[in-house]
């Protein structure tokens, strides 16, 4: 998508055709930088501290970092090495460990002079698929958006939710839960986005917000408090988030905050819709609330906010009194039948067993040990 | 309740026996800083700039800026024009309008040389009485508590969410939704509180965690994304929240987000209990999402946050980018059919029209023109 007015991906390959660019993302809105990334373990530091982040996109950077780490050492033990660094580099995501182990399956029985081109390739090829299943996303999501414009007058914009950031910054290109907005908006469509704060790390003010204005699509901030009044006053048309983990059951885990736009849109009869590609899916996991791990992070991430002050300064302040304990948890679980339907990139689907069984039988993560045991 | 151990109200008449001190809220929590009103002016800039805020408080603090008005000028124009100036200073706050009306039918038909010492005296019995009803809010209340922790081991903590600041900073004392708390932590019972941060103003962050601290009630502050995840997971026992305004149906209008957390309680069969005390019911209205009108605040609230840098300075930085539009409606409405009780002054009784007219038949809201027309 444009920053400036210029296409850009969120991570690529430099001129020199081995390092890897990405941009800073923890200085978004305020700074658009790009860094250069030389080695796994610079990789494996931007994951961590989240200049790259977004699970589609961190395992796209993660595959670019096993490269890296080939390039400069093909042996086993340093594949080996630079794998557990990587995984290491973020708890949740699972496209991290999906990413890492296909590139490592793809290089792991090649002579180690034709390793690291291979994995370069495999990397490439990993965006480029991230890239293709967003545009289908957005092609099935568009359908939605265009049924739903079909019933309001021309030129009435259609009012779409999201929460977090699940855009073009998440992913490689084009975003999950943006891509049908994206798509839409590129269309000649009017739509306009009730894009939410998403406390504590703000990246649907910061991000997500950003990315709309760069390219051009109508957009209000509004804090995480406001989509359930909107929704009782007809205000949202539609919701759409991402999922960082998508159960077999079609439970929808999530940024912290996304159960409760589930809850007020399924209470004012407003559809709920989740961007979800497919590497995202785990039918290794049945219950989402009762299953899927939550992280909990720092306590800082609540404490404190950063932002720039009026003399052009990024400055962090504290928000939360001297001695007052702060909780953090970083995801929850929106259970399938608050959600109206998965956007996949093999079409709209229940959020059900059924449905995501039929649609993704050769899914990778029905052979994992935790299925096979049950 | 106490600050750095010393018992404070928010509103008091100084040892001059004329003007009138209040806490500078906006400052808080970073700095306790008194402020001196002197004229109705003062008063009316206190309330209009939220230095002095919470539907209670600012009915006790606009009766003393009668008084004050009184003081200087007891005529019957400077009477009109101190109510007409007290009257704008909020446009919700219904607790604003009821205090004047008061004050002005006790010193309406005084000679002159009387009305400001009825007027303080008027002001004086409304603090007494806010502080009475909180009182008795507080003592129902507390038996909810109670019969939760009888369900709990013994030192095990009865968890309570709340939302915004409906605390004794936004009443005269001991605050409506803190009432029960403050009772059951001051009767020994172990209670912790979960505090929504409530954005976009934070005053969940910023009075109600410095005020719980202050007192010395356990507590964590929680994005207000958080509620719902916990609620799942079954670490809140029991949520309960102030209100702005509830109509005769028993709708609750309060601080934007209630309304979600309701939702998630709702979901999670998680009791939702409101601290309500008479002057803030309406039975002038009835349906309060259709009928209530909701003030819409300033973009800056939500585009900026103000807290304190590393360096100990009071700092307002940007969190939006440049050019993204911004809502910020400051109240949303919680139907009734999601409230499991309200904690008046004469008992909890049901968020219905039955209940609320049975409990309070003498409420001076049924003499409103709008529900004689009816």
């Amino acid at each position: 998508m444009r920053i400036n007015g210029t296409a850009t991906r969120s991570v690529w390959l430099e001129p020199d055709g081995w390092s890897v660019g990405i941009l800073d993302q923890t200085l978004l809105p305020w700074r658009v930088e790009r860094l250069q990334l030389r080695s796994a373990a610079d990789a494996a530091h931007a994951i961590a501290s989240m200049q790259t982040r977004g699970a589609p996109l961190i395992g796209a950077v993660a595959a670019y970092g096993l490269a890296l780490a080939l390039r400069d050492d093909a042996s086993d033990d340093n594949l080996a090495r630079a794998y557990a660094a990587l995984l290491a580099s973020r708890p949740t995501a699972i496209n991290l460990k999906w990413a890492l182990d296909d590139v490592s399956a793809q290089v792991r029985d090649l002579p180690r002079a034709e390793r690291a081109q291979a994995a370069y390739r495999r990397a490439a090829a990993i965006c480029d698929e991230d890239v293709a299943i967003n545009q289908a996303i957005g092609r099935h999501g568009l359908k939605l958006i265009e049924a739903i414009a079909a019933r309001k007058k021309p030129d009435e914009p259609v009012n779409i939710l999201t929460h977090c950031n699940a855009g073009w910054l998440a992913t490689v290109d084009l975003g999950t839960a943006t891509a049908p907005i994206y798509t839409a908006h590129d269309s000649g469509m009017p739509v306009h986005v009730f894009v939410d704060e998403t406390r504590p790390r703000n990246q649907g003010a910061s991000l997500t917000a950003f990315e709309l204005g760069q390219h051009g699509v109508p957009h209000t901030v509004i804090a995480d408090n406001v989509g359930g009044h909107l929704m009782q006053h007809g205000q949202v048309d539609m919701v759409i988030v991402g999922t960082d983990r998508t159960t077999g059951q079609g439970d929808v885990c999530n940024k912290i905050g996304t159960y409760l736009k589930a809850l007020a849109a399924h209470d004012n009869a407003v559809p709920f819709y989740v961007g979800l590609p497919s590497p995202t899916i785990d039918f290794g996991v049945r219950h989402g609330v009762a299953e899927v791990p939550i992280e909990q992070r720092g306590a800082a991430e609540v404490a404190t906010i950063t932002g720039r002050t009026a003399d052009g300064r990024i400055e962090t302040v504290t928000i939360v009194p001297d001695g007052s304990a702060v909780a953090n948890p970083a995801f929850d679980v929106t259970p399938a039948r608050l959600v109206t339907g998965l956007i996949t990139e093999r079409g709209v689907i229940a959020a059900s067993r059924e449905a995501l069984e039929r649609t993704f039988p050769d899914h990778p993560s029905h052979r994992r040990p935790q299925e096979a045991a049950e």
